[in-house]
């Protein structure tokens, strides 16, 4: 065999390997994530947020708009939430740190969501909630414009317990582009909130509240399906809601099991690059 | 050629004989199966009980709550269901054997869906009944809250016959959690359900039974199905529900040919690792 | 180099090809069909009717039931259809040909759907008719059993012209299993079809024919999608619903462009098996 | 090593080395796209009413009909719009200029939309519409014909403002096909539309109109949105719509923002062939 021909053979045979070895070379050097310096938070709480957009995305919560915050394990004054941008995309490098009032701690240029102040607001009065979802859900507008209560239909959604309240930004500031652009405007959405699980937000959406990341995309899921059967149910006659003493064995009995579905859905969003 | 070069060449083709033949070896060997020593019941009972899980989620009849059961053929008084987990990925290691009285005879530290006591107490007073679902369905609810009777739509729900059943557990247990947890509840169940073949549970969802898994995962789908096609006629005006006789001779056709069906659920499930 | 090492060279390379090539070889080989001769007919009038049966599916007008045929292009006393099977898995191998009694010509022992005397009985009356797809869609039923007529509420839904009529068994045959099981039965709805193009049956779903396979397919796709829009409309007001004129000359337009979604539906179906 | 058996192993590694690269290479050169010379516009607007077809598509608000149109940045009383084609297949060799009266420049024997004449008629009276959307959307009908005036239900649809007048052409034309073919038709139209940015078309369909191209995607996807909710809200009791003031402020902050849903549907639609 000529020197020749073995050179042939071997560059052959070394394009097969490049063919095969290099892409995949390459695709684990783009892995390596790139942006700020990541934040010092629980790598854990921050993983279970961006899952939370996602699953939020996937389950029809949210879509272009809507977002989902966490109170930080750092600083119990501060919250994370994803810079303003749509949550089917968000990664752990877009999560940002937001003070009391709700100004980004760090933003190096990036933008936040407008109505961040639904968020701080909410922290500021209620210690004991350590997550919030905001959404636009078609299915809930219908009941902030009409008016109708919200109410547990079923024991998924013991949670809403007496009733959402309805915040109407009509009321007390006339004329406004609807948004909770500010702190004064956020205040009066915590107000109506008072200590329910959910408000809603006439014209515009709903906010979901609960102690952990799991319960509040769990509500925010649960809300929207309550109000597609209590719609149908309202079509054929009057309904027989859950009564106080049974929403609140309920829901403490469901809310425990919340791990069967979190699991699920953090299954069907699949690895997150 | 050298004995280095031909080295080099060897070494370049195992490499790439490697990167193709050892990862087919890898998924050889992770396809057997690890977990506790396998039921006795015939295999094939075991893989329908698992492709009915999967099918039923996939029909949007279970999410991540709801089960499904079948009467052991070993032991008539036991049953066989999977162990506490969301019905879209249970496999045939999941299944547990239940006594009469609903309690796991071999758990292992595996946990049991609280509501077993459904399929406990239908088993110990329906020795016709052969396979059970529980679905939480929102399509059902309407009718559970308002005490609207589900009657026979179409000939595909024939099943219905007189109409589908309400337990109300307020009615002897006052304010609960909503969950059959025990066998008292379970018997309030089976005692409305009586000879039916689908019972509502206000506030909570429904259960179907049937002599085989095919017919109780059919009756399943269309029963929601009715519920849908019965709240859109009723919109539209009074309906013409099939009659006794028509629903008898119906029922009797439509499910000789639930194969048809069952193998197209099956084949879009598709194999099951 | 030495003999045994130029063999074990050559071994891993054959290997490494034969890992590449005969995976490839045995699709190929799979591809072949089997099963009986193949009709003499038209192949792209077979083809036709094959994607018919997976548009349908697909568009979810036929679901586990239903079935489409076409006339025979050899015997126009007779026609084509696929044995009883899901329509969502048809191949050309499937299609068998019936007499105008509705008996298939040559079964070799494969099973007819129980239905064929709704074709059979239509093509016996209506000589322009050369395809018809019957379906139990229930966004159908809620306007079969509570008698309200389907009229043409949009331009691309005017073949339905002055409404589509309801045939009743119950009217002339009693109680019986709601199936069109005999030729008594098919001229019974052939008679109530008359000269529409659709026609509706109580409890059970409805039956679309047109002069050619695409028109049939679009035909049964917007009945259904007439019935959700007419729904919807009746609950905001009352409907002005196509004139006379108006759905003369629309259908005659837009059945005239029928080949822009068909080859859409056809593309989407993709290749089939 | 002899000269044959060497052969053998070039040959096989050979092989191998075409099984892998020339595939590669074959999709590369079918990459190229061929057809009509390309328009002297501006490439990014092509290629975003490409993106804007196949977005409206895949969010259902375009099926095998409809269209979409931009106004030509080189000559304004033209516009760009697609061949008669389905929106879900247009690439940008499919575009076609065409003059103010709605007939195409340069057609070589290429179909245009039959109701290429709404486009027409609007740019020729509305100079600050740069971009059309006409829409066959089953949630629209039932507003025009019950005569149900569409108004803005939520922020995300302020641009609705004072509400949705409505087309019918029967008014002014008597029976027609239903179809806008021709100037008289398209002015007509364009009459009722007046200032707005939305015009419903009776038993057709619906027409938007905005300054730019993900500004009229976002307005035809969210007027078919409002749709549902506002018939869900008439359901359940009289809404409170938003008011002129709240809907001229919220219209101006959202429309600011459609740079977020618009990247999140382009990512969704993907890399177009």
């Amino acid at each position: 065999m000529s020197g020749q021909r073995i050179g042939v053979l071997v560059a052959v045979c070394a394009a097969l390997g490049a063919a095969i070895i290099l892409p995949a070379a390459r695709l684990a050097t783009q892995a390596a994530p790139q942006g700020p310096a990541p934040l010092a938070n629980d790598p854990k709480l921050i993983e279970d947020l961006v899952y939370a957009n996602r699953i939020l995305y996937q389950q029809e919560v949210l879509d272009g708009f809507g977002h989902v915050s966490v109170r930080s394990d750092k600083d119990p004054s501060h919250f994370l939430m994803s810079r303003s941008m749509a949550p089917a995309l968000v990664t752990s490098n877009d999560i940002m740190e937001y003070d009391r009032d709700g100004e980004p701690v760090d933003a190096r240029g990036r933008n936040s969501y407008v109505e961040r102040y639904i968020h701080a607001a909410i922290y500021r009065v209620r210690p004991d909630v350590k997550a919030i979802v905001h959404s636009h859900s078609p299915d809930i507008i219908p009941y902030s414009v009409t008016g109708t209560i919200l109410l547990p239909v079923y024991h998924v959604t013991a949670f809403l317990r007496l009733g959402a309240p309805i915040f109407d930004s009509h009321d007390a500031f006339g004329d406004t582009d609807m948004l909770i652009r500010d702190n004064k405007l956020g205040d009066g959405l915590a107000k109506v909130l008072g200590n329910s699980g959910v408000a809603l937000i006439r014209g515009h959406g709903f906010v979901a509240v609960a102690d952990s990341t799991p319960i509040v995309v769990y509500r925010a899921i649960y809300t929207q399906l309550n109000a597609r059967v209590q719609t149908e149910g309202m079509k054929l006659d009057k309904i027989k809601y859950l009564t106080p003493g049974e929403a609140e064995k309920a829901q403490a009995i469901v809310e425990a099991t919340v791990g069967r579905p979190w699991e699920l859905w953090k299954s069907q969003v699949g690895k997150i690059q």
